[in-house]
């Protein structure tokens, strides 16, 4: 039985069709499948993230009809891949614990069925379970996570509980679901966490680019450097979108905004990239707080976030069966015909 | 030790005096106490009321000296009676059950230090802890409820869980800490609970004014009948405020508005008579959501809302000591050295 | 075929069901039919109310469950009664003339079938179509009309048009689709239209209700008067409900806000009398305009609006069947078995 | 020379025609002159009514054609009156001394030109400069004052000075411009000023009516009675209208929100009957602070306290010269030719 | 017969002098006039373009004297250039067929009496008219388009009509009136038009740079290419600059935002370059839509696309009149006379 | 006697210490001392920036304990450093005059006791007491100034005062307070001020980067050559930043925003570098106007520029004492003990 959303009407993600995460039958042909999980109980500070899965799935001027080709990529994500929405997992945002376990739940039965889980969060906290979920499957360790964020997301214990916005990365390599050492951090900045949990951090073989550090580089070496390690010895990727990994003028609806981040572009064309260069196995979207947004700006973003993910599988599956290569210098109406 | 504010720095309600509600003697002298309770994991909706403490806290243009001397009343609630700001208890929105145990503590050690309750949500949650740690001390039953809000609030189990901001008023009476036939609640209306939960209500003997019946008896009446049903066979009254009792023009700061509701005016004199006429025990303002408020105006009137609690009171007594009655229709200046 | 919600995804209003209104036999056990028409070509002044009907179909705390008991009058407007959710008509802003055909094709097809059109507006522009729609199939000048409005709408020729949302109410009458003495307006005031236009609707007979009047004689009275009026020769009531009739602090989000009009409760109370006490044939309830709004309030009253009149109705068939009569001053819980 | 207003383009309150208060022959024939005072240097909290003259001017969805006939009152103030809009008087808000006395000048001069002074504020600091300009042309003592406020601004010294927002009234009965025992104060309400110059406002004779006396009396019968008073051996009433004197619900946009106060439809009704029943001889209205309005609705209530005051005075002298009578039960369409 | 502005009083650009466009006398001298088209009708999503001109007008902090000498190009765009505003050209957004083509007349006499028009938006949908009617006194297929946006605009039917805000290129192409082999698209990205649409685009021609290949190559470079494209067998170049161009964190007011965008200071150093380099017949800055605003960011940044225009402009002229170049590496003070 | 601050309960920055600037005894030890300038008359346009200070104290999701690690500097500003909060310095912004010389006492205090000025605005008419304060101890013109601004701020006589906020560079340099040729700005763009000012500017030698310099040349490059003029024959910086100096989509909530600025980042690296690279005698962070900002994001970029400062500062103090430097393309986690 689906669920269906939490908070509002039950739609889906821009129109596509809808399924049942408990039941694998009513999505057997799935390449992908969005989760929503509205929980914002894990937030250290502004709350409203649980409006985030409405908003993600319908943040698009143009109609729902489960179609999106992509100028760039000159593929459909949304037609080209086969994509699901199994709405909403029950989330109870004053108990933690339990929406934790039942994400997981639901994202290990995804991938279990084949296909990739896309969750739309929520706050961080979601991460665990998310990532935990694929792990679950794909084996303990096989998993790199490349993590776009402002904030580590690494602290231990906060407010008395394992379990939190500000704790997802630790409890994954804690656990052993991921490895320290395929972790890829991009974007972090600002002034936390504090030196004994950058000390934890070090000491699991983390990879953080910080802000500082990127400026000087530039992000296209970071995003290659990263990309290399999160392909030694593991099967695939999990990718982690914070939006606050954006500058607050580009994301301002979200909980812990830290100036100086990427800009929405940045952003978009790094996930276009990773999804285009690496075999992902899951990924989820979060910390939209619609309720801190301003004409939606976030929500857009975010939307734009998941198509460019999904656009950019699509273009590699394409491109791996044809042996062509995307070129990003090729004028958009290049390869049509022309006037003559 | 002082937890202090959970969401903000570390201020008092208008400046009065900080205490520790763990530690007695911090507040040996005090009539009443203020707590914060930012918990918003509880809410059914729009999530937010966490920053509802601080910002009703500090929703004031004038100095924040400890001192606010009454217009109408003619006492000044912050210097006539002794009061103190204890801060937040921690609130781990992510946690329910935890949460509602320590406020529970808090509540009952000021209770039973002597003072007034007087607590800052915070979503409707914590008014089962607030009411119930003041039963503790008061003795179970003995203390009768008045209950501002469009909703009953006298759910069971939402999201899978006793604990929410639906529910709080069916534990206290299912718990035994409250009688069912001393609750009153007014200025309900719309479309929840279904018929069930009214059902269960009735067997429970409450007294529920709903604003149709408000509208053709008017507000007075109601409050006069209210009152009486209150003071029989209890030793005093829990005050709980629900700001969505106002119409969402006057308080749109809050996670489930509905239509059709109270002025600003009527609750401010609504929770002055209450004040005045009854001997309160506790108090609580609740689902003050200021992500969803604009200008300040939900806090502003939840601000003013404790004030005319402690000015009711301040009055009170000074009524009692000196055998004198307030009069509504005195002119402000009249009671003052005139030109002559 | 069903056209489905123009501006975002395809929802009901509140989870009802949903049909196509070309369609009679989608809906052949239909009492309401909701149809959006999210149209904001006509307005002099603000836009946005394309926006109205898919923000009034989900302004809503509660579940999209297709079920709304009402406490007031204790039946449930979705569930006693039979309703669907048409979506919307394909409105072209752009376009007028070609949209205000259209939406009087769906309005007429919705009533020859046996069921209550309910418009969800766009702008006042469409009350010509609605209105007609329904006394094409009820017959020319059988339809009186009940109109709750801050603004007489009876303009003639406005930016070279005929068509706009000052104007619907003149084209009804001089069409001849209603009588201009079975026109009752409550709530006018400010300073439109000129005295022109004033003569030209007293000499069709018109009642127009301006504040002033309502506030010296009290709008029960001014209600009861209007309605013995709308009865008399006529068939049945067509109610329009535009929101700015309140004032701009409970309704701010509208084109043309006017300053001291009615409160929420006083519109909510008078909807819900003429549903109960007039035999309704139509409804549109339009000119919220979400884009102007604060918090959803104005989305929030309007979805009321339209759960006010679906309650009344289905009272009042209650009570007709059982020959019961609903008390305004019973108490909540009264009618349920008590505590004993 | 016109200077024009100080934020904006050069625009008059609805259109009518421009004037140079300097010069009395541009507005030789005029009933009214209109005066921005965009000064918020005197605020002791947000600033931002700078911004009021140029909102309130344009704050109206009709055209800007210097016409507005009310439906109420069945006169167009703006055409039966001759109104005039000087621009602004150069504000300084960062010298209020020097911005005080250029203000008061010009009032005098209107004054002195003949014509009634309207002045649009800026923060209340300007209602001393505004009312002694009139007094010194009409006579020391022979100006009444009905003042609309959720506060008496008769503070004394503030932030070092004598002049600001919070004092305006006890400058003008220390200067002897007006009489203590002819300043009538309406809508009092909250916390401020404290007994020390409650005392001075008794020793003075003044009448304050406090929300508590006006909702235990009614607003009608209080407002009677202030009228008497200021008729009394006074040859005309100044009427300035701070805009907080509403509810925050019904006027968001201001400086220092006091909740419970009076409606729009209320404050409208009172200043109408003002203009109609007693001679004004200037008026202004103040503490409109766009930047913390939402959807102007402050500004559309402030442009119509002003279209009031002009309709009434308008209706007031029809009905002198006519020997006629405004009768507020009257309908609307009454008095037009009907459809016989 | 001046119209002047459709919603809201009779200002002009930046306090420019005033003209009436349908009287060339009225400004026989001018270099440009400018022209307001209210127009929300065509918009496919969000609406409020309506209210784009009047705010572009005054969305300055400057004061209106019709003066801006630019910092970088040491010219003053309003007085070295004479530039007169002929108010806005009636639009009714209800019915496109006649806006548009009352917009057009206005644009061709503008232009036939040798003035370049400058037309401020108002929906894309008037870029249809705007060259249109350059082309019509300039000649068809003399004119090229350079067009900033996020959209290509080539739609062919949508919502059965030809004439929209997703439309205009197509329209302009089909038409004759420019040639699609000189139509230059900067900025495009997203998930519009479908593959048929493009590759009617590419049968036409046209050269559309996507974000992608912007971003690869580099804007000035692109820049470069379109410019020399632009003036092959044209004669001058028209300007479209929609402002969702631009990033949302940059524009958030607009009605379909694109994350992903150019920032603001990409886009005005581009105008600006556009504007010296290459001959400008006509120009319109189009999809400001204020109500989705913040902080009137939108509004400040299309007056200054406006005034870099302008400034371009005017600059090109000095330089070409005097024999020099403007060079970009100049220190602000360079060229003054300095200390010694 | 710690006067606190004016508008709102007694906060510190971040929660570090209290101190009184009067009593150079309660803060010996201070490296920096802060202080608040709530004041707002000087603005041209909007005001609102009375509530600077207290918004950027407190904009920060971090716990308010005084401690802020950076990551990207590896020290913490508030613990390496010992800084002090003193409150607001009392300003009234209704005189200009005597707010400045309360400011300009103030900070030579702070100064003389060997403290780093850290001033919070308030407009930027506050650096003229700022710098000159400062001067008054170091020496005249033996302090230079950085100044990041969108405006030059040098106008002369504006609204009939001296004292203004588009005035405190011309008066700094008039009073000989600061050396015209030691006066570095960066970021102006725009249209103001005009030739003459622009004139006088160069004669005093002042070196103004605009935006087109510094985008022909690189913000980087433009730094370099600023600090090295810096230094000349100086002994420390003054560095005032103004955040309308970043872009608007950036900052939106200030009183002039000019499109086409900075981005965060820039910002907040460019402080960081002057704070690491040149001696600061003091600082101010200028025109944050909390009413027009969005989801708090400038008062956050403000904080954070303050943040940057201190800990530039801190690793400044660090490098020299242990002879290291600062390499900004470390990686996070390269210094810590890692996994081996």
């Amino acid at each position: 039985m689906r669920y269906g959303p939490q908070y509002g009407p039950d739609i889906t993600f821009l129109g596509v069709d809808r399924c049942d995460w408990s039941d694998a039958a009513s999505y057997s042909d799935a390449d992908a499948v969005i989760l929503g999980a509205p929980f914002d109980g894990g937030t250290s500070y502004r709350s409203g993230t649980r409006f985030g899965p409405q908003y993600i799935r319908q943040a698009c001027y143009l109609p729902h009809d489960g179609s999106r080709p992509s100028l760039a990529l000159r593929v459909d994500g949304l037609r080209d891949l086969r994509v699901y929405d199994a709405g909403d997992v029950e989330m109870f945002s004053g108990d933690a614990e339990r929406s934790v376990r039942g994400l997981q739940a639901a994202v290990h039965a995804v991938t279990s069925a084949g296909a990739l889980p896309l969750i739309l969060g929520g706050d961080h906290t979601i991460t665990w379970p998310d990532a935990a979920g694929v792990a679950q499957h794909a084996g303990q360790g096989r998993v790199s996570m490349i993590h776009f964020d402002a904030h580590a997301d690494t602290g231990d214990i906060e407010f008395g509980s394992l379990i939190g916005h500000g704790q997802p990365m630790r409890r994954l390599i804690e656990s052993g679901a991921l490895r320290g050492d395929r972790f890829l951090q991009i974007g972090l900045r600002g002034y936390w966490p504090e030196p004994e949990t950058l000390d934890w951090m070090a000491r699991q073989g983390m990879r953080s680019y910080e802000m500082t550090e990127i400026g000087a580089r530039g992000l296209e070496e970071c995003l290659g450097e990263a990309s290399g390690i999160a392909m030694d010895e593991c099967d695939g990727v999990f990718l982690s979108v914070d939006v606050d990994v954006c500058d607050p003028g580009h994301a301002p609806g979200t909980g812990t905004p830290e100036p100086g981040g990427l800009t929405a572009r940045q952003l978009l064309d790094s996930v276009r990239r990773i999804a285009y260069e690496l075999p992902l196995l899951g990924m989820d979207v979060v910390e939209v707080s619609p309720p801190h947004d301003h004409a939606e700006i976030t929500s857009f973003l975010a939307n734009r976030v998941v198509l460019e993910a999904l656009s950019g599988i699509a273009r590699r599956r394409r491109d791996a069966r044809d042996g062509t290569t995307w070129d990003r210098r090729q004028p958009l109406l290049d390869d049509r015909p022309g006037p003559g």
